[in-house]
């Protein structure tokens, strides 16, 4: 599809039925590099490996993969994969997105070891998407605790992508079935950022306002908060505390206990744990003001500029980068961070003594 | 004692036999918003109050208080209070400070209720410490969980101390009994900070160097890491979290997981967890290099600025300020931070690919 | 309906399309005493209260309650309450339960305070089932860390419910839309229980086999473990910790941590925290050995025969208990505890050096 | 020493200045078995092996063992050995014992690998004691969060004797300036447990009432209670949950959080977290009544009996095994467990409503 930036009509035929997000491929230019974060680092576990690839799985997983590292030239993101409900939705994803007048290529094979019957589209946004029902099941290693690490990853929980205009892309989104959960808007209607889910969690895919398309981050969910902060800690031994980007935090949206850190690549992975239930058709959307200094870190802490300037470039169905696309609208970060940007602690009328408050010494 | 620069004899008597730091007495300007914070925010214990002065301990504490919140014109720390083993140790604190020419108050009645028997004295570094045996003892909450907070605070653990010239105040308090546990030093044989215990954890108190006498913090305990979490969320809850300074974060020195919070008068405060036993007389100590970028945050998390600048007044014992002594060393933050600084994540050697690596976007 | 034994159709209509189990509501004898347990000591949040019932809501929730206490002359379970999807997934219910010729009572303005059009069934196991969409919405507490105990309840997770005849159950219920996670059985084919669920948790109600129907417990969940370890230590600290029936403990059967505790009146409630997700269309369903003695406590540690035999009454549509229908088939406890019963640790070939294995000592 | 039943005399030389209890020598049947118990079960460091013995450390340990597996005909305790203050306090071991009359042994070059200048004494109640200053420095490993595992035992926490007499050895550990934190008594003066400790935690040694002198269990801490849990996840994983013989639980004595496990010869190890400061000279005793049903678990969960009965042999220093003496005062299972036995859940007058309470249906 080569315009990104159109309005994108609601197809007539129905949207498939989506059940989560289910993997995403990366591609990496170290593949031993890569496997010493994701594997050694990390502690995913491997489904199966060969000299350009290998499949990895979190704890709880029962499919065959949540994260696919091939190695390649570029480092970018070459698929975001979701799992449908049936293999009939898989066709309904095709027509789908043909009648958006994507492009579309279906391989009964599948894409990847593991999956079978699959399509794959360059989206009205420019990215890679894959939707699948087939795939093999491998061992839920759920009660294996004699391989649970202090750190454990126990579920791929989202992805999170770039894209310059979040409203067209959330309604994109809403029609392809997803609902929002919570999101960030100024009072001139600026919408900064979306998370949407098909699944019972807060998302399964978020919007970032911002040059695009390009990958965000991946996610995965660990236990308790203590299994993050173990990462951490696991980095500062490691001497590699330089690929802590951001964290750990409290977010104000999603309420999740988070971590940012960076892969080899710069591929930014996020470590999440306890968000809440939306599986209820009506439950509540939450809004939250850009300037709301919590709304990102519940602690006030501030976002590095990296975290919104940097992302990962996304592939097209030939491998080839997807241009990136500025964004119009105003930037968070502009908005937000340093002497032009404006963040208050406390709304006005709040029980603290001040109506606007900044971290003492920590804002950039 | 007028001079606080000079180098400090050690006294031909014995010094004190110091158990642990026991309370620190606080001038705070409005005891209600003050209560507000320790009491309603933190948790901790009221023993006694009246319209003046509140008394709290921590959970499980047995002595009257660990902290004594006193109303008063400028807000300082006005007392740093260290339990000794006997009765007799108090006369010996007596003893040893006068010798060293020091101005010296014995109370018999003790300086606050619930301690008996007391001397205070304006040590060798302007600091007033005290010494007591004789306490009233309380109910020690150690199993009344009925009462255990989500954020409990179950122990005093130390104080941490700003002075200029932190081997003169090494030197005086290993005179005094204290044993150093770890310190941050440079190649030109430059202290920066020292860590020091009576009792077998990593500090009863600690030297910063900075511009002093000035007290940097006072330090509670949590049982666990998630306790310190949920006092993160509960500021952010009540919308004050840029009374959240620094943190939470796992320290390089003392290796336990930290949180610094400013109480209403800027007073800092420390919550504070699973730092290690120190009793064996040959306890290693750990020296940090001052460029180490993992030294007092293990993730590489900046330290901001206003955590090396800023601190709180001490009384005499007349209750006015002691004047402030500027440090003549470098500064910590001046040799780290901003443009000047320098750090490093990986000695030289170290597993990772670059010498030195800065965290990316975070570095002030 | 007067016969609770005979084999269930499947309507023709189809099922209504269930989201959750939504609330339970329990008839209590004191209602101070109970309120002391739910508010007091479990920290539920009151949406509601006078002077015969009193509405309790988990703190992430956002419909007005989750269990209904009202005071009543006998100890029992009044309704189980379903969230549908939508409005007119009440009337697929109605429908639906007037096909298979059971007792059904419609009424518009609900049955309880803060639910709207409802529809309350006598079901063919016996039990007052209750569906609903309308709702009213409160305040969700999910970001109130101000208000959140060390023992937080966040979440209703699921109902258990004791009927004779499980697989007669499972077949009612899978007609009704639910899906198997988990069972236990034996060679002999009997099932022992199923755990069956709406939401993509290990379940939303359980079927436990035993005389029936009654209700076995009522599941809160909270964010992490030592939250339920909590809740143990404040019932010692308030003397009664012989209200604690059983565990904390890890289950087999869902790999969730639980705990046991028991009201006022006897009514069983279960904490629960950390099961697994079960949103794909062929989440694997998991079948233990009913000899497998780690199937209900994975560290072994014995069921008390309590927790087989005491449940609640339950309730017809006029508030009279419901006649308990003896099971027939053999019984859980009977073929696992004591000198009949028959357990093992390690199944033969397994890598301990016996086939079979009693805990030590412990084993009833 | 070939009495252990008559009074013990207070020598006239002063007591050795002990610091902690160090390490255990275990001598077990089958190393390969043992190895994989405590290395790869438990995650115990190895300093250094050979094929007859392994020394272990715990993660935050300065000093070459905790713990000493050694290859022998029978499963036995071989030493309890404390680290004394100075080289000067291994001479004032020797001295005491000798003036004791014990047997004593005194070997400069130390009895096991690691550890200088050494006695080792036949005590007064039949234990192989050892004291010794000298020991080889081994890396800690405390920021070595790369070897961190989910279960990680971070330090030795305290050994567990059995004895027949507990005042007579009460008397002689506090003689040997041992302080007794805690008790186990009746209302007719019989003591059938006592907590001892040097160090500022609840015990370095605790005396079990019953046949011995035997060895009751080894105690290692970990960080948090997950780290309990994550032990007894991991052995029903291993399917050897029938090496769990008790808990996880909260004590009534020492507040801590624990788990009993039995090794491949049964040797009993506990898992201990967060007991409170006893630094205090007069750190206040707590004495429980041998009828509180929370006094051993906080819970009120059931002691199994082999708790009270099992216990592993002690040697004598030619490595023989010591005679068993019968306890002639009463049982504490005897008095506690079973028709005879008398527990109470509330004191009277307490805030439940029965003066008494047995756990319903947990009672053995
Ligand atoms: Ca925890
Ligand atoms: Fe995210
Ligand atoms: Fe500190
Ligand atoms: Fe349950
Ligand atoms: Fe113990």
């Amino acid at each position: 599809m080569s315009n990104f930036t159109g309005p994108i009509p609601t197809p007539t035929v129905p949207a498939p039925d989506i059940v989560r997000c289910a993997y995403l491929e990366l591609v990496v230019t170290d593949l031993a590099k890569s496997r010493a974060f994701y594997v050694d680092l990390l502690g995913l576990h491997v489904t199966e490996e060969d000299e350009n690839t290998i499949y990895l799985r979190s704890f709880e997983e029962f499919i065959h993969h949540n994260l696919v590292l091939r190695k390649g030239p570029v480092a970018a993101a070459a698929a975001f994969a979701y799992r449908v409900k049936s293999p009939a939705e898989v066709d309904a994803a095709e027509a789908y997105y043909r009648e958006l007048g994507c492009r579309v290529e279906r391989r009964k094979e599948g894409f990847t070891k593991g999956v079978g019957d699959s399509v794959r589209v360059e989206d009205p946004l420019g990215f890679p998407y894959e939707f699948f029902y087939d795939v093999e099941h491998v061992e839920r290693l759920t009660q294996r605790y004699d391989l649970y690490s202090a750190g454990e990853l126990v579920r791929l929980d989202h992805f999170n992508q770039v894209t310059p205009d979040v409203p067209r892309g959330r309604k994109y989104l809403e029609d392809l079935g997803f609902r929002v959960s919570e999101d960030i808007k100024d009072s001139d209607g600026v919408t900064y950022a979306a998370w949407m889910h098909r699944k019972q969690t807060v998302h399964d895919t978020a919007l970032t306002g911002g040059n695009g398309p390009r990958l965000h981050h991946i996610a995965f969910s660990t236990h308790e908060k203590h299994n993050i902060i173990q990462i951490c800690d696991k980095m500062g031994a490691l001497r590699i505390s330089d690929r802590i980007e951001r964290g750990p935090g409290r977010h104000g949206v999603s309420n999740a206990f988070y971590l940012y850190i960076l892969d080899p690549d710069g591929h930014r992975v996020e470590i999440y744990t306890q968000d809440y239930y939306t599986g209820d058709p009506d439950n509540p959307t939450v809004t939250w003001d850009v300037h709301d200094n919590q709304r990102r870190d519940w602690w006030g802490n501030p976002v590095v500029p990296s975290w919104y300037t940097e992302a990962s470039l996304v592939l097209d169905l030939d491998g080839n980068p997807q241009p990136i696309i500025e964004r119009e609208d105003k930037s968070e970060m502009a908005v937000t961070v340093g002497a032009d940007g404006f963040s208050y602690t406390r709304p006005e009328g709040a029980p603290g003594e001040a109506a606007e408050g900044f971290k003492l010494g920590a804002q950039v």
